[in-house]
């Protein structure tokens, strides 16, 4: 595992050290990667040691396969990665990533595992995340793992499986009346006064929101390794994936970039697509009006709830790499996204996320329309598994079991108040 | 991948062909044992092939990685198998195999992907399961990956997570109000009276039960196979497996004295520890009375859904594997399960099933009686993600969201009415 050389800015390029905890570039507020010496990287790191030397230990069976690429630490690893690419049985071309095989049933976890890692490193204690749901959840998980204090803050109509893996975990777990951008700026103002009030560093929270500090999207970079080792180390034409805060595209990009550096992939890169809900569409409307950044998307409603994100952090890099790869951004309606639900669990056997099947309903369309053939290579990412949205999907379809038993009694247990934003 | 060399009863030893679907021993009505020629798969199957070869191709990234030790048959795969072995933070000996990560949530989707590989090998069409939940889900996602009917019958007060998989992936859903024993003979009865009716070849159902066909069983010795690979091609001390039908317990065995044919590994066997629900408890009953089979479990109730078997019917095999392996039968209490699955995903940042937290509350057990030492290598499975069960395990910790939404209107889909047996 090589050792992190510095961390740069991805706007303005401006380094920092690895050796105390970042957040966001001190010059531009631009989101930080994690830089390596590429040579000592070309020596060290070897593509075709890689499958046996994962079968041979517990701990690398998942995206710590990959250690040669990333952080030299000990992981906090719950068997994150490596997960399913299913071949479709109608699309010779379609190949779709099943990630809700990861710990707490989403993709989220790759980020979180090598963040809650080096969080661990650095000693911290206390990781903040405000979330759309699945962060939360994952953020709960990797806390309790490494046995540090997770502060989570999501939407209150989130999946219930959001709400139950914070208070299953033990997370401190807020709900909110609002979005994720409202959770975004009272965790930031938490901190804000616990800066003010001097709380000692120890109590102080550390925000581990996506793309403000760099080891999430770092975790996320192995969906790219993983997706070109899986195809026998090429790329694919195309690759889908559902964007929220978009940190699983950048990081399939950045992770590009390295194993060009390090020989381990040549050819053209994929067209990256971005897939969202008509019901929020930053960055879909962003690149129809060909913006260097999305603005915030007023009146946020989709019941896939991970793409609930009315501005993405991240939005300028996602959408320069939309530009550069030649891909582009659709936003399809709930109710198509539905119909794909029911389509691709039925002709597929897939149960997917709201999600992941804003992508399978964009793949189908560019499929009727005839810009993709089915026989185009495509890797579409199901982000997270659609057993966690039992609620949302049974709403969306009117569905109720029947002889429905009542609802439960409430609890004494601590399950964290509403709190409604000013 | 091996030509099956012929089907053997587990009890009296005949053989019968596996040219034409078979399902329980002509002889005696025992479960039926898939065999290969076995001097033909010491020469065909090596053990230091496999990493790389199941790295190359997405085909084989989960159980069919085995494709050598299993039928020589395109398989119906959906990612299922080469789940993660997760090292437990708190005893140097325990690593927890985390089930949850295959399609469907859980280990019941190896038994369904070789079973409906094999029913469509030989132009099935209908496929019908009774369930304690998990099976009928399954059977639905691969039968609609196959393109095959699935009529699923399952207890009406299963997780919901069970009866909207069974819809979403477009099932016969049937709500049974009673147990895993009435849907059997509910399905036995329909194929007697279908049969009786001359209905044509093609549209009589075909009875899918674990270890009334000998395929489900073949399907989940990967469990076997994978453990032992896992752990560097050694065995552990003992495996701790969640005991419902208890046909992981009995494929694991197969592939322990398989993997001794193939000489793939060597020593002496783990012990085998079949957990049960104080509720539900056949098999420690008969275990602690020394008696070679089980009797009916009256009453069955627990919310450990998996475990609602009030007679397995491989009993006589699980209790001789318990035996023979110096292991043992041990049944826990709900609220000490329940305590188990908050103190797993507390301090491991593991969210069990209930079935999973059966077997991590009897470890707990017998690491205070001293028993078991935290330091022996035990093999625990978490035959289900915890996810799975948000209905059950939040019902059974009494809790409920803030500001919960009503219930949402009934509808018009086809849903599966309810029915009571006589
Ligand atoms: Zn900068
Ligand atoms: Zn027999």
């Amino acid at each position: 595992m090589p050792r992190i050389a510095f961390l740069e800015c991805s706007r303005c390029k401006t380094r920092v050290s690895a050796e105390t905890p970042q957040t966001l570039c001190p010059a531009c507020a631009g989101s930080l990667y994690v830089r390596y010496d590429m040579d000592t990287l070309k020596r060290t790191a070897r593509r075709d040691d890689i499958a046996a030397k994962a079968a041979a230990s517990p701990a690398s069976l998942g995206m710590w396969r990959y250690a040669d690429v990333l952080p030299d630490v000990a992981p906090v690893t719950l068997g994150e990665g490596w997960t399913p690419m299913i071949h479709s049985r109608r699309y010779p071309g379609l190949y779709i990533k099943e990630e809700g095989a990861n710990p707490t049933g989403t993709f989220k976890a790759r980020g979180l595992s090598l963040a809650v890692t080096m969080a661990k490193h650095y000693g911290l204690q206390h990781l903040a995340v405000p979330s759309a749901g699945n962060a939360a959840g994952a953020l709960a998980a990797y806390a309790a793992a490494a046995g540090l204090s997770a502060h989570i803050f999501m939407p209150q109509d989130v999946p219930f499986a959001n709400y139950l893996e914070g208070i299953v975990y033990g997370a401190d777990v807020n709900m909110i009346d609002g979005l994720i951008s409202d959770c975004a700026r009272i965790v930031g103002e938490k901190i804000k006064a616990q800066k003010e009030a001097n709380t000692p560093t120890s109590e102080v929270w550390f925000d581990i929101s996506t793309l403000k500090e760099p080891f999430r999207v770092e975790g996320k970079k192995t969906m790219g390794y993983e997706l070109v080792e899986q195809l026998g180390w090429t790329y694919p034409d195309a690759v889908f994936y559902p964007t929220g805060g978009g940190v699983g595209l950048i990081g399939m990009w950045k992770a590009f970039e390295e194993m060009e550096a390090l020989g381990w992939v040549t050819g053209k890169r994929p067209r990256m697509y971005a897939l969202q809900a008509t019901g929020c569409a930053p960055v879909a409307r962003a690149f129809d009006e060909h913006k260097p950044a999305s603005e915030f998307f007023q009146n946020a409603a989709t019941f896939a709830a991970g793409l609930r994100v009315p501005k993405p952090y991240g939005d300028y890099i996602i959408l320069d790499i939309l530009e550069k790869s030649g891909g582009k951004a659709i936003a399809s309606p709930d109710e198509v996204i539905l119909e794909s639900i029911l389509d691709y669990a039925r002709h597929e056997g897939i149960f997917l996320s709201p999600e992941g099947a804003a992508a399978t309903a964009a793949y189908d369309q560019l499929l009727k329309t005839g810009e993709l053939k089915p026989t185009d290579k495509v890797v579409l990412f199901n982000t997270g598994a659609g057993l966690k949205y039992t609620d949302m999907t049974a709403e969306a379809m009117h569905l109720r079991r029947p002889n429905e038993k009542k609802a439960t009694l409430p609890t004494s247990l601590p399950v964290g108040g509403i709190i409604t934003p000013q």
